[in-house]
């Protein structure tokens, strides 16, 4: 039986089950997927207890995660709404600057969202985020609707994997293939 | 004339160097290749100045950077020695399986390293290094040395770019196919 069901994962943030999810994958040889730390600069050291006493935040980092999955470089955010819609505002440019040029680079890029008023945890494709994005640079309407969240994007638990997103990613891309 | 001949990059740190390569390659649309910082975690955060007044360093990260470049997932880490040679120790063990796990994906890992003692720079492939760290396994030497570098992998300054080791990356690439 998983680790989460024994013990329970309920308490956990996002965060923790992706990094869950993505030890699993590095045992299971599936992909090596590495969180991007939030960048601090350290600028007081205490030398005993290598303690940090002063630290700043430095300019925002990119997306949360990057890796490669079986030849595929991947990037992803990681974002959590309490709403019926996911705020395009919780994006940024620099994200979005970020996810384009690595699909420029033939990356995949895609943002893994979490409705907790749902329960329900969604694989958004870069190309469907940017169609939104744009649209509201047009006046459009300013975030994600739960509404159109297509079913076949819902991230499951699975095969021992607790948000098990590469079927997800597998989708999109035999979507691609078209 | 690049900014570092007008300017100077001489007291430059290699992370600056690397870094500043790497926005070279961004903007030329070469690749896309992200700094993963140095994770620390933040326990005592001053809410009016955002200054962080307590935290630690978290477990070593794994390598200095992950990224792109046309369709090839590549990381590397950056090293610099004072010495002619470079000490194994400087290559940590989660470092060294990381990079293997992230060659079994399909990525591409190297060592760039510095001998500042030369002013060289060189791309060591992730199994270059490895044949020295299994021989030091089995009580060889400790250590690559500077003697044993290819000119083939040296780094130059070229087109703009002040570490090109993209042109190591293509000719590494070129001896896979023999
Ligand atoms: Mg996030
Ligand atoms: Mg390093």
């Amino acid at each position: 039986m998983a680790y989460w069901q024994t013990r329970g994962l309920r308490g956990s943030t996002l965060e923790e089950l992706i990094n869950y999810t993505n030890e699993k994958y590095r045992d299971k040889g599936l992909g090596l997927i590495q969180k991007i730390p939030t960048p601090i600069k350290p600028i007081k050291i205490d030398q005993k207890s290598r303690h940090i006493s002063l630290a700043y935040f430095e300019q925002k980092s990119t997306v949360d995660y990057i890796g490669v999955v079986q030849g595929i470089s991947i990037c992803f955010d990681a974002k959590e709404t309490t709403k019926e819609l996911l705020p395009l505002c919780n994006i940024h440019e620099h994200q979005m600057m970020f996810m384009e040029d690595f699909e420029k680079q033939g990356g995949i890029a895609f943002i893994l969202v979490y409705f907790s008023k749902y329960n329900e945890y969604y694989y958004l494709p870069y190309t469907f985020i940017k169609d939104y994005w744009d649209k509201a640079k047009l006046g459009g309407r300013k975030s994600i609707p739960y509404k159109d969240m297509n079913p076949q994007y819902q991230i499951a638990t699975k095969d021992g994997v607790y948000l098990h997103f590469l079927e997800q990613l597998q989708y999109y891309l035999s979507t691609l293939d078209e």
